[in-house]
């Protein structure tokens, strides 16, 4: 994930990414830059020939899917939603014990307003490797 | 790093990646593969504007880094040798306790064996700061 | 957890413990020994008014539990059940990636086999925090 | 580590533990209740034969020892001053990227001040294997 990537320079920064203490992500002109440098190389990865997955969480729901339709213009690509009620997602977020409270809630729905799928599961009654399965299956 | 996103699948066959319990690496055709499609992104990363670090143990020595060259073509590059004494880096390995034994001590010369470098650093006897406060400085 | 806390070389000699590649665990007179004192540690602890949960593998299901029932002797202990369908924990096991295959469906059953519970819970179909909210209420 | 087994809650309140931004440290009578029962559990580890080995650091200094001599009145105690140059600590702080800054600085004088130790180490210009070799070897 591009997150695991960022300089730390850049979290400290109002440029690049901020993480609120009510779950908000706010990110800004340099990490715009990056991620779009970062989109470049996965690409080229897949055009290379290597099979990539792309775990990625839409703050900006269809703008950030369209980032990711130009830079991947000529792939072959499966765009599947994982979803999961966000009570569930509260919860498992609580579970977890890392995470800070009030992402899950934030962005279990607005991720996915306006974004174009093939293929839906939904991890809410579903198990993780059942949904890996059914993805699995339809990637071929 | 490579090693950290290649499939689960590719390390359980002798296609893929194998780590001996001596500290042994060695890798098959479909890891070559996939790292040919890795620099090939890595590369098109910087080429779009990003400033990248990589951290690369090379076990091929002089073929690993022409690898590398091929990929990273027309690309302003900085190498940097990050030497450690053997007998220290193996003492480090321990220490770190989660380590495979042996591989410091069989990687720490062959690795650079007729490698080009612009700039070499020592941690032998340097910390880690001091080292990476010279690569900066010569990075710009 | 104890194993967390094991000398490595405890690791590496058939006096300890091991992990066999079939999800198997053996463990010798040294381990034994140890486990003993970190029972006594951790009884020493709660009778010092600390409030502990102890989250236990019953490899040796009721000879296990007689094991702690002696070290805790005095103390008010509730005994939880986390039952999980062992297809289900097989799933979860191989989609967290880094565990030994085989160990889910290996012990599902057979840590429960005469161990005496208070309460039971299964996480097959019902969310890790609602579990936890359910023993919370029983803990008082 | 006791930090390592406190509750979240107590983490998020001023009776429990807190950590400043500036590297400052601070605890209530709920982390002193705790930290005393965690004592005598460590101590009847000890007492039951287990080797244990307690990687501590005195933010109270001689009053820190003097709660952890008397935990482990009638054992057998190593006690081993680990020293480290403060500009140097703050150094391999920054280079390990998941510290909060200045902790290093203000603890690595303050923690040591009035302590009474069998042996010293300083990690400063020694490898921690190095270090490690001298206590094990006073240890017998």
């Amino acid at each position: 994930m591009l997150v695991q990537v960022i300089p730390a320079s850049m979290q400290a920064s109002g440029a690049g990414i901020e993480f609120a203490p009510d779950g908000g992500v706010s990110v800004g002109p340099e990490f715009r830059a990056l991620e779009a440098a970062w989109m470049e190389g996965v690409a080229a990865m897949a055009r290379a020939g290597a099979r990539v997955i792309i775990d990625e969480v839409f703050l900006g729901a269809a703008v950030s899917q369209q980032r990711w339709q130009r830079a991947l213009g000529g792939l072959e690509v499966l765009w599947v939603a994982v979803r999961c009620d966000s009570a569930v997602a509260a919860g498992r977020e609580l579970a977890r014990g890392d995470r800070i409270g009030g992402m899950a809630v934030s962005q279990a729905e607005v991720v996915h307003r306006g974004v174009l799928y093939d293929l839906e599961v939904d991890t809410t009654h579903t198990e993780s490797l059942a949904c890996a399965e059914i993805i699995a299956a339809r990637a071929g």
